[in-house]
């Protein structure tokens, strides 16, 4: 049997040779973390190589995700369906082993890391999860959720203020089997971190209320299996254990220096290496007796068994619970779903209100969650605004996690990252919002959960001027041009109760990527629609209404903005005008439709065409062309009341009205 | 002579009645640290209200600038220029009292607060600046720059991330000179912050390596008054002064609960509020007595004129340093400044390279930091990457802050936030760096820029797949579409040295907003341009080349896509095609030019438009129209060598060609 240290060594070897070969990586860090890694990964991490998807496996997050190649080396040594010609075409086109770990591409990946802080808030997510989950379906002995989400993170996760928002919640969330591991090398791209980065991180993780577990060897196989068995034990605090690390550990001449951070270590350093490890096996050659002793697949095979074993005795005890627990594990809908949708949609259809989008969407809450367990909420501490809580929320705390909503605090990244990561780890719709405004402070997790696919939902409320007097600093103006132009997400921007409805039903059978839910703070009228409109919604663009047979003029609006083009609409009609109004709730899923619908909804030999939105208007020159017209925002807001700055403003009834008989003319 | 508490609750009342009067805001905070207030403006902060631009003024931030009608009505009592109609007018349109506080509305708002954590962040960069400009300009006793910074903060400040990040990177720097103010109140909008909230934000706070005073009651004046001492004698350290407060102090049925942070208190309960006070006089009257205790007009008279005094033995003593200071603190831009660039612009014209503009940008920098030291640089643990270090760039640590250069860490949200303090304080044009893609970490700062109109340079690097390995995570596609729709911000994307340098000269002389440059990891060849088509660089879009008199087509390219364009142009022209390249580093430049100038670079009879940029294609419409075509990221990037993700993604030579003979058929 191989030395502890030998195994490690195996990883270090791995990781140099496939960033030489791909000539850009980073090298330090899985050299640096390697026996950390091998004793985790062979004594502790449950985990079946043979089925990555396996419900109960504990997650690993490598939150550093630069240092991909530790990933990518543990994954290929014990069983994963990653063999060596990937770790050989590490960085390059097609491969599985990209320059980041990316979801999707080499199995055993749980989360896309790379921007830094969003792993470990991933994982926190994860570990949420696993507690509510075991919280709703755990009965009695038949623990069928139960297990550890691991996390190694570096310097640079623990200095983006996302770490902070997640590792604070997951403290006060009781988070206990989440077990966070810190490589303190003491290095970043920049250098010595003592010059930017002087941090009491065991003070400031204790104060959070974690468990902390300071100075280990992180090159000490005894010392790092006794932290994690410690970890282990601690059952109602997250744990932190912190590993004293060599990055680069190995080489020579660049181990505990930044140069050997994020560039290959040269040819003749990386024969200093081998000799220095006692490593001979040629680049990308594994001696067999190493493989043997990393192979998982039979040990996790039998921890699968046990579980399987277990998991048809739950069935046995609770047959409704199982088949609940498989359905949304597979992330199938309710056999009532379309029916509890579509009597929704028909009932509002039949009682038109005027209100809030933001209320329409609480409204669609209380219908659609009672049948969606798997719906799982929260807010960035603007519950009340945003209005994410319906009757049938229950709140998530430390001491029961049975609930359905989680009180997010003021965090939007860390909401958002986590809600990542709820999704990942499956049986969960997650849902959360903020004001739009505060996506930005969210923008890169969305992006993630577009990268990824994930059927995350991002509902945003108060969603232009008309927030009114909170002012500029709270009005969106260019948010939605930013989460429109990002690929794989849905924007929707409803204009009454009934596209709310809509929108969220799309949202909620999409699954392959998230979407943003926009909604108003101030009350707008239903707009009239017969049941062909009510099923083109879902098309993201669709005719409300033709004032004659041949449009002279097309008018298209979105959310607050298209019952302004339609009583433009109206009073042009009166002056003899020809005028068509499209609703466009979602750009993304009209671009997405035949060019024979398109086509019939914009038809191309209408060239006069003007946009309304009371936002950025970069979208919509798309939409109309160099010789329409887009009606807008230019500037940012002003604190008033609503009404008021939408006349100070000008996007009005008279400014459409005076656009089309301009174009007109 | 008034009671504290009796002047305390003059800020009570005013804010109250406010709030009620707009019929919206929040008078929680204000009537909660009402207390704290008056003891820190009546006895510790040095300041003259009838000059709000006095340069060594103490400055004061409210973080959670929700609480803005505390702020007014400290400005107001305090004798600045705001009238009691303008705190009558709280909230409404064209008013100096909008619903958060914004940079230049009212005076003595020393930045726009509202989007939590950025003021304690910002006040972290004023508390750098401070520190800085003391470095550089002090001589002996001559103490020039010598003053506080204090800032309040709420617990939804100390919940954002970008408290972590800027709270600690002061304890790094050792601001000793920055005294933040934490209500703590327990309360925030969804209630009690016990459910979501329960770091020990003392401890946390020492593990930044801030001297924290815990304790203190927020409605005890002594103790309070203690504790601003002790804070001030800690002079290498931050400090943290904790007050338990009680949210809506005074209300008898509201005060202690989230019913009083963000709605008026009714008028039922201000009649309950005033009898609990004491405080008999109608909304928006202060008594005689109360306003002359709190005028500051005095006071700050003398602190100035102390300080003008010292400040001519200071001209004295060292004439030149005088001068400098004082062209610093005005932003005025050195005699050399314009023969500086001209010189450098025509040297680079003589001498052709090829290199990426990051370089490009590097070698900028050389030529420009020598002749203005209020250049103040950094990076977010990327300097390397980023080549934001040049010649004469120094590195300020706590010892030795005379330098010009920051060491940000991982903390781009952070480093972008302090940047508009420095920017705000005077007598700095900070620039800043990443990579493109995380300007998404910290996109709202950059957003609070150009609110604020602040002239602060953001350098993104790495600006599209042109980054090649390091995969999708790190590859910008919608970032530039954002960054455009923003308001106030001009975005330079060049294609080559000579548009580099041109770049950084319109960036560093702007006034009016920030600039985000824009550079490439990969080289880029340097393109061939007269002087005319050098100086209109400048207006954000030009000429580059024509093949022929009357263009068939027109390209639009920037950055590493213009020299596509050019070879496409060539291969065209062979066939016979007459094609115009438009250059457009800057898009936003380009608007604001005269409709002739646009005309005549793009003619709207050409109606044949292709736009090539690697990267979301939103922006484009507007130029190309429904006709058009733009060449472009219609999806997330991959991990490969750069030359391959071009050829992958279709964005070359070939496609231009291509597009432009489908556009002639």
């Amino acid at each position: 049997m191989p030395s502890r240290r030998h195994l490690a060594n195996a990883v270090r070897a791995l990781s140099m040779d496939a960033v030489q070969k791909a000539k850009s990586g980073h090298p330090g860090a899985p050299m640096g973390m390697a026996d950390i890694s091998q004793v985790l990964w062979c004594d502790y991490l449950s985990h079946n190589p043979k089925n990555p998807n396996w419900a109960n496996r504990d997650r690993f997050i490598l939150s550093n995700g630069h240092g991909s190649m530790l990933l990518y080396s543990l994954l290929h040594l014990t069983g994963y369906d990653l063999p060596i010609e990937e770790l050989k075409n590490f960085r390059q086109l097609h491969s599985k082993t990209p320059g980041h770990p990316e979801y999707g591409y080499a199995p055993g990946v749980e989360t896309t890391t790379g921007p830094l802080g969003q792993g470990i808030t991933n994982a926190v997510g994860m570990a949420l999860a696993e507690k509510v989950l075991a919280a709703q379906f755990n009965k009695d002995d038949l623990d069928i959720v139960n297990h550890y989400t691991y996390s190694f993170l570096g310097d640079g996760c623990l200095m983006e203020g996302i770490s902070h928002e997640a590792c604070s919640l997951a403290g006060t969330l009781g988070l206990g089997k989440l077990i966070a591991v810190w490589d303190d090398n003491g290095i970043s791209i920049d250098g010595d971190v003592q010059g930017w980065f002087t941090d009491d991180t065991v003070k400031r993780f204790e104060a959070y209320g974690w468990h902390v577990i300071a100075d280990v060897n992180g090159h000490e196989p005894n010392e790092i299996s006794a932290a994690i068995a410690k970890a282990q034990a601690q059952t109602d605090k997250p744990s932190l254990i912190c590993c004293k690390t060599t990055i680069g550990f190995g080489s020579p001449n660049k181990q505990g220096s930044e140069s050997c951070h994020g560039a290959p270590l040269g040819d003749d350093e990386i024969v200093l290496v081998r000799e220095a490890l006692g490593w001979t096996s040629p680049p990308f050659e594994v001696p067999k007796d190493v493989y043997a002793a990393w192979d998982a697949s039979k040990k996790g095979a039998v921890a699968e068994q046990t579980w399987n074993d277990k998991f048809a005795r739950y069935a046995q005890a609770h047959p409704e619970l199982a088949a609940e627990f498989t359905r949304r594990k597979n992330a199938t809908l309710p056999d009532v779903w379309e029916k509890t949708c579509s009597d929704y949609i028909s009932e509002l259809q039949q009682n038109p209100a005027s209100l809030a989008t933001r209320k329409a969407s609480q409204n669609t809450l209380n219908a659609y969650a009672p049948v969606l367990p798997e719906l799982l909420g929260g807010s960035a501490d603007l519950a009340g605004s945003n209005l994410t809580i319906h009757n049938t929320s229950k709140t998530i705390v430390a001491s029961d996690a049975s609930g359905n909503y989680v009180n997010y605090g003021v965090r939007e990244f860390g909401m958002s990252a986590m809600m990542n990561g709820l999704s990942l780890y499956g049986g969960f719709k997650p849902y959360g919002a903020t004001f739009l405004m505060f996506v930005e402070y969210a923008r890169n997790a969305v992006r993630m959960a577009a990268l990824m696919k994930l059927p995350v939902i991002f509902v945003y409320t108060h969603d232009s001027i008309g927030l009114g007097e909170d002012g500029p600093t709270h009005q969106p103006v260019e948010q939605l041009v930013a989460l429109r132009a990002t690929p794989n997400l849905d924007t929707w921007r409803p204009c009454d109760q009934v596209e709310s409805a809509i929108s969220w039903k799309s949202a909620i059978e999409k699954t392959d990527g998230p979407s943003a839910l926009i909604f108003t703070r101030q009350g707008l009228p239903q707009q009239a629609r017969n049941a062909a409109q009510v099923k083109d919604v879902e098309r993201g663009a669709y005719v409300l209404l033709d004032t004659g047979e041949h449009p002279d003029v097309v008018f298209i609006a979105t959310g607050s903005e298209v019952h302004l083009a339609a009583q433009a609409a109206e009073q042009l009609a009166i002056k003899g005008m020809s005028v068509r109004v499209v609703s466009m709730p979602c750009t993304s899923v009209f671009d997405r439709q035949s060019k024979e619908y398109r086509d019939s909804v914009l038809p191309p030999t209408i060239t006069k065409r003007i946009a309304i939105e009371a936002l950025a208007k970069d979208t919509w020159y798309k939409y109309v062309g160099l010789d329409g017209v887009v009606i807008g925002m230019d500037t940012f807001g002003e604190s008033a009341p609503a009404g008021e700055l939408f006349q100070h403003f000008g996007i009005t009834v008279e400014a459409a009205v005076d656009a089309a008989l301009a174009l007109q003319r």
